[in-house]
This record gives structure tokens, C-alpha cells and sequence, in this order.
């Protein structure tokens, strides 16, 4: 398999500008479909449909689960129901192809499915297009091994190399009683160890100690964190009959890992939609202008805190503005990151909201008087005066302390009402300190002069 | 397995704090070795102690593996030499043990490597410590099974079925030459499909046509970006000469997988070392406070720039210091997030740097546009001044898209530099625009009232 490099790809572009198809098609079916795919989220949309038309038919189903949303969506416009039928729903595996079709229109769908010929294949999409989004039904695939528990272990032999054919990767074979419900699993290992001669039951065989499955209805987190705790590359569905109703690999789960920490991370940046940076200018633009108009509202908001003061009679106040925002701000965006990464780990969790604010009122005191001490030394020995370096100091040290507590509550507060706590974090967080920091610094500044 | 709540968690320290030892070790028999470790880490120190030798010895291996750093280390220091031994070294698999040995001293170490009686476990890990951290060697387990490709399949089975012993799961079988060199694997699958009483060699079942491995000295993001390409569950591991020493499964790299995002959103934070929220008072700010010295650096900065305008004679450009500071800090936050973003899952490259700005001009003039006329519109409404009104526009337009591209600019050009870019994003990003959106502002303030 080729690696792929600058000098290749700019090979390519050359020659799909210069509409080589023959040399082009061959090219590409030396690389990766995951780099194809790569390839054409870069190119202009007739670029793209003239390139994918000159893929094996093998490829063909492979980079369109890879492509971007938006490509995948335009270049599905201009396939033909036949063409959809036979790459996506017969190409692929049942829940790669249920993952391509479902942004289809009900019509286009209606279509496509009758002019499928394979029609286990089509049941299975069907079926798990009525899965409800983040469940575990909608994530599994149809495709799996599985023998009654009743038969020979040379019967189960045959059964099991008809089914193989189907599957890309065979993890685990299922096990299960006369009803289709699981009862266990059979390791091929042990399948190896004990002679396909012999005429014991599967039911000797099967392992059902430590069988671990997840209901059809239950969410994709409960996967996730089930996986990952049990360290298992595949784990059986089932329905709430307990019937085996299907399989989720370990590539998924790491597809919906990489996907909430992907989400997370905007949200602490301040980006409200799942964008990349090959996505539209408009695109773009949309995701990111929400937080920048609730910044825009906090901006108007501290003009108002700083007018109902009297900046006009002194104005030195102006000074530390900057300074005192900008920590709040950040000292509430690393409470709240904590927090919120605690809670994904499970590390955390809402039973103790006083505990976890107890221990980051120390925190934040410590950071508090570190910086104040530091911030009222260097402005006095400035020149600042008394009366300014006194107010800077304090104020720091009651704003850091407040933005910590803060920012540790309120993702707590939002888990708690089940609100995703990653909303907290980034522009909300900062917005809020900043407008509660310049209260606390200008009453601050009220006080220490009447004392001066 | 018992699913852990907050009744038997209770149940459980209460246990805990009468020392009622029988009971307990009975109760934590019944839990998942990931699920002990989620109470030891939340445990005092001498109930950690106390906890762990009631555990069985399969459960004491796997619960030193999920324990946090700290509590670890503090548990280690309390086992002898011998229980290190065979508790850690005999009872966990390769890389597992590795990992909680390193942070041995070189003294205890050789003392507990020196009463291994399994002389295979001890190669094994004393092979895995001589790996740089962070590369594919490190990363590895020795674990796995391999047979000769002139082996018959009877042979070739029973090769298999001696070393399937050792191996949690078995994933694939390699097939090496013979010298140990990697030239193929054999999947379960085929050989069950090639009933075992054939005298074929395994060179002519073994698949070696989409063969993928990598270097025991590559790094572990290129383990990561291999293993999610191909969606393979166990990548083979060669040293330059090509020879098989280790394989790495799925599950050591969904661990980087995490790790990696978890790094990237404590950088965009603000946090500098790897902390959790239930580390201690000191670990937490030790690793809050240096952002903040930065910011604190920024804020004496930002009062330098607004002491050198004269604010004293115009102080109602005080009023927008904040909203200025904070869209500066968001825009450059937004931008700088998704070029991190782009670069890790490689959707971005830094071949095009210039197109990449150009783009974000496009974003940062659209969302300034918006932004500065909504400004510009309530300000005057409200009764600023036309040219409070004309300044607050005309500087938030020109902050914005100077934020978007410098923003995007400087995690890219780390990259290119081989820095990690996610130390662009976050306070360093925020900190500069604070202090450049002020100069900005002041400067437009006194180009426009020289109009005026």
C-alpha cells in the first residue's frame, strides 16, 4: 500500500486537471480508499464527481463512508438510485452502509432499497434505520457468527465457515439457545483446541462467565465506557427480549470517543457546530458567530458596570481593566476544564458538589494570594501608588477565588440537571467572570478609597 | 459483574472504616478489577493499604494497572520486592507491567526483576524498559502468537495451541521466515476453513497482501493514525531488520487516542501539566498557576498600553476595554482551535499556509462585519456618541480579523516548526490579542477623533 506524499498528490491534481482517466484510475487503486477520500474533501465538486466515477468498484463503496458530510452529501446527489443500491448497500458493511443513506430523502431511500438484489442486506439497513441516534442499535452492524447452542461442535464448524464469508474481521462467535437469545460466547481459540472431530454440544464449550452485552435502547456512551472497562474488541446486542440482534467493533467506539472529544474541545473554544477546517467559509462562520454575539452582549454589559461607576473622576481605574478580566476569565476556564474532563472519566461525579468546591476554594486561594502578592508588589514598586496597588491586589485575589468557584459549579449545577457540562466552558465562562470581575474590582476600588 | 452505584459504594467504605476485613474482601471479589481501582483512588492512604492486600491476586495485578499515577506510586513504596514481583511482573501482561515498573528506582528494580522466577515475563519487560517513552516499542506487549512458514497446518496448530496459553485475546497469528522476520499473517478463519489434517505449509495459507506493521522506533501518534486507517485491533511490531518483536492492540492505542485529546483541551485550558480533578491541592496549582503568571504578565502589559494613550482625558474608552479584550481573546481562541483540530486528525497540512489565511480572512471579515455593525448600531442608539460609536466599530472589525489570522497563523507555523501546535491555543493565544485588540483600539481612537 503507497504512502501518500505532497509531490503524489500534486500528480494527482495535475492529472485529473488534465482529465487523464485511464493513468488517474490506475494511480488511484494503489492507494488507501481513507487517503482516496482524503483526496476528494480537497477538490472542486465536478472534480470530485469525475475522480469518483474512475474508482474500482471496491473503493467506491469504501471512500464514500470516509468522505466529509458535505461532499459525501453533494456527490450522492448526482448517483443514480441503481448506483446507491449496489455501492452503499451491497458494498458495504450493514451499519457503514445505514450511516451513508440515512441523510437521503424518504422517497430517494424507497427507491434505492427496491432496486437492492440482496435482500439480507437490505433488511439489515432497514433495520437499522429505525434506531433512534446515539443508541446502540444505531451504531451496531447486522453482520455477526453466531451457532445454536445445541449443536456439534462439527456442525457448528459448517455453520460457522458459511457465515464467515460475510464478515471483514471475525472477532467472536455468539452463542445462542433455540430462541436466538445469547447465551454465550465460543472463542475460536478454544474452537482450535478442542478437534472439530469431537461430537460434544457448543453448549460444553461456550464461555458465558464473563459475557458482557448491551441493549439495543442503551446509549452509545454506555458503549463506550463499557468497552473501554472491559477492554473488548466487539460487544453483542441485544434487543430487551434478549434476542442477539447485532455487533459494535472496537473502530466504532473509537469513532464516537474521538467524536465527544472533538465536540468537547470546541465547546471550550467557543465553535457551536461540528465544523473542520476544510469545511465552507459560511459554514464556518455560522458555527463560530453564536458565542461571538454572547461575547458581543457581555462586552455591552461591562460597558454599562464600568459607566455606573465613576471612571470619569478617575480614570487610573482603566489601567488594570484588561488584567482583571482576562484572570477571571482564566482562572474560570481551568476550573470548569477540570471539571468537565473529570466527569467524561467518570473520575468525577455530582454526589459531592460541596467536596470539590471546598477543595477548589483552596486551590483558588493559593493561585489567588500567589498572584495578588506579586501584582501588588510590582504596581507599587511602579509607581502605581498606594491606593491603585492596594485595590489591583485585592481585587485579584477575590476575582480568582470567585471565577474558581464558579467555574467548578456550574458545569457540577449543569450535569446535575443532565445539561452537557462541556456548555459551560470557554466564551460562557469567560463571558460571566468578566462581568462579575469588573463588579467586584470597581466596588473594591469604592471601598479602598474611602479608606485613602 | 456487578455494576457499581452509590448504595454499595457507601456500603463498601463503611466496610472499609470497621476493618471488616472477610466481608469486604467478598464484596470486592464480585467487582471489576477497573471498578476496585475507582475506589482505591478515591481512598485515604492507609485504607488504600489496607484495601488492596484483601484483593485476590488476579485482582491485585489488573487494579495496579488502573490506579492513578499518585496513588500507585504511594502503593508500590509499600509492597515488598517479592509482591512486586509476582503481583506485577508474573501477573500482567508485558506492557502493563512495563508501564508500572518504570517508575521504579533503578536499585528496586533490579531487586524485584532479581526474583522473577518466570525468566520469559522478565526478558519481556526488561526488553520493554530499554524503549524511549512515546514510540511504538514502549508501546508494545511481547505477548503474541507467531509460527514458521514451512510449518505444516497440523504442526502449525500445535505451535499455536503452546503459545495461546499466555494471551488474553487471541487476535491474529503472525507467520515469520526463518530467521524471525515478519512475512505474513494467518487468520483463525483461514485455517478453520483449511480443516488442520492438510500437509500444506503455511506459506500458502498465511495473507501477507495487506500486511500492515511499523518500526519499534516510530512514534506512538503514527501507532494511532495506522491503527484507525486500516481499523486494524492488533498492529505487529518490527526492529529495523524486519524481525517480529511485539504487537500493539487496539485498546493500548484508543489509550493514546484519550490521552492525546485530553492534552490538547487541558493546553486550550490553560492547564499545564497532566492533572485530575481528584489530584491533590498542590498538583492542581502547580499546574494552574504558570498560564496564569502569563496572563498576569499580559494584564501589566495591557496597562502599560493604556497608561501610554491618554485616557485621562478621554475616559469613556474605558467603557469597551473589556469588550474589545474578550472578542480579540474569542475570535483567536475559535481559530486557533480549529487549526489544532484540522492538524490532528490530519485534515490539515502546513503546505498551505497561505490558503489556509486567506480562508480565515474571508471568515474573520464576514463574522467582523456582523459583529462591528451590531456594535456600531446599539452603540449609537444608546446614546455613546457617534465617535465613541465610529471607534468601537471600526477597532472590533479590525480586532477580529486580525485575531482570526493570527489565530491561525501561529499554531500553524509551530507545526511546521515541530512544536506542538495546542500550545498556541488557549492563554498564550488570548494573552497577545488582549494586548494587540488594545493598541488597535487606542490607535483607531486617535484616527478618529482627529476627524472629529
Amino acid at each position: 500500500m503507497l504512502e501518500l506524499d505532497n509531490k503524489y498528490l500534486e500528480e494527482l491534481h495535475t492529472l485529473i486537471e488534465e482529465g487523464k482517466g485511464s493513468v488517474l484510475s490506475k494511480k488511484l487503486s494503489s492507494l488507501h480508499p481513507t487517503d482516496i477520500a482524503k483526496i476528494l474533501n480537497q477538490l472542486k465538486r465536478d472534480d470530485v464527481h469525475y475522480t469518483y466515477r474512475l474508482l474500482s468498484d471496491e473503493n467506491k463503496s469504501d471512500v464514500l463512508v470516509d468522505l466529509n458530510d458535505e461532499v459525501r452529501e453533494d456527490l450522492l446527489g448526482t448517483l443514480t438510485s441503481k448506483e446507491i443500491a449496489e455501492d452503499v448497500i451491497e458494498g458495504l458493511e450493514s451499519d457503514d452502509a445505514a450511516d451513508v443513506v440515512q441523510d437521503l430523502s424518504e422517497e430517494k431511500l424507497e427507491e434505492v432499497l427496491s432496486l437492492v438484489k440482496d435482500e439480507e442486506a437490505k433488511s439489515d439497513v432497514m433495520d437499522l434505520l429505525t434506531y433512534e441516534e446515539g443508541t446502540a442499535g444505531a451504531l451496531m452492524a447486522k453482520e455477526l457468527v453466531s451457532v445454536e447452542e445445541n449443536l456439534t461442535v462439527t456442525r457448528a464448524i459448517r455453520k460457522i465457515r458459511e457465515q464467515a464469508d460475510n464478515i471483514d474481521q471475525l472477532y467472536t462467535v455468539y452463542v445462542v439457545d433455540s430462541k436466538a437469545r445469547l447465551t454465550g460466547r465460543l472463542s475460536l481459540k478454544n474452537l482450535l483446541l478442542n478437534a472439530p472431530s469431537t461430537r460434544t454440544p457448543i453448549s460444553e464449550l461456550k464461555n458465558s462467565d464473563d459475557l458482557v452485552s448491551i441493549k439495543d435502547t442503551d446509549s452509545e456512551d454506555m458503549v463506550v465506557s463499557i468497552m473501554e472497562k472491559y477492554d473488548i474488541v466487539a460487544l453483542p446486542v441485544v434487543d430487551a427480549e434478549g434476542i442477539l440482534v447485532g455487533r459494535i467493533t472496537i473502530d466504532d467506539a473509537v469513532d464516537v470517543i474521538i467524536e465527544e472529544a472533538e465536540k468537547d474541545y470546541q465547546l471550550a473554544s467557543g465553535i457551536s457546530e461540528d465544523v473542520e477546517s476544510n469545511d465552507s467559509v459560511i459554514a464556518l462562520t455560522r458555527a463560530r458567530l453564536p458565542w461571538l454575539l454572547i461575547g458581543l452582549g457581555g462586552g455591552i454589559g461591562g460597558a454599562y458596570v464600568i459607566g455606573a461607576f465613576d471612571i470619569v473622576s478617575n480614570p487610573m481605574l482603566a489601567l488594570f481593566i484588561p488584567l482583571i478580566a482576562a484572570m477571571g476569565g482564566n482562572v474560570g476556564v481551568q476550573s470548569s476544564a477540570i471539571v468537565v474532563q473529570g466527569l467524561a472519566s467518570s473520575s468525577l461525579n455530582t454526589s459531592n458538589i460541596l467536596g470539590q468546591l471546598s477543595k477548589e476554594l483552596s486551590v483558588g486561594l493559593l493561585n489567588g494570594i500567589i498572584c495578588s502578592t506579586i501584582i501588588f508588589l510590582t504596581t507599587y514598586v511602579l509607581g502605581f501608588g498606594a491606593s491603585l496597588s492596594i485595590t489591583v491586589g485585592i481585587s485579584l485575589l477575590c476575582v480568582i477565588v470567585f471565577a474558581a468557584l464558579f467555574g467548578t459549579f456550574v458545569p457540577l449545577a449543569l450535569e446535575k440537571r443532565k445539561i452537557d457540562p462541556a456548555l459551560a466552558t470557554g466564551p460562557f465562562i469567560t463571558t460571566a467572570n468578566d462581568i462579575i470581575g469588573l463588579i467586584i474590582y470597581f466596588s473594591i476600588s469604592s471601598l479602598v478609597s474611602s479608606f485613602f
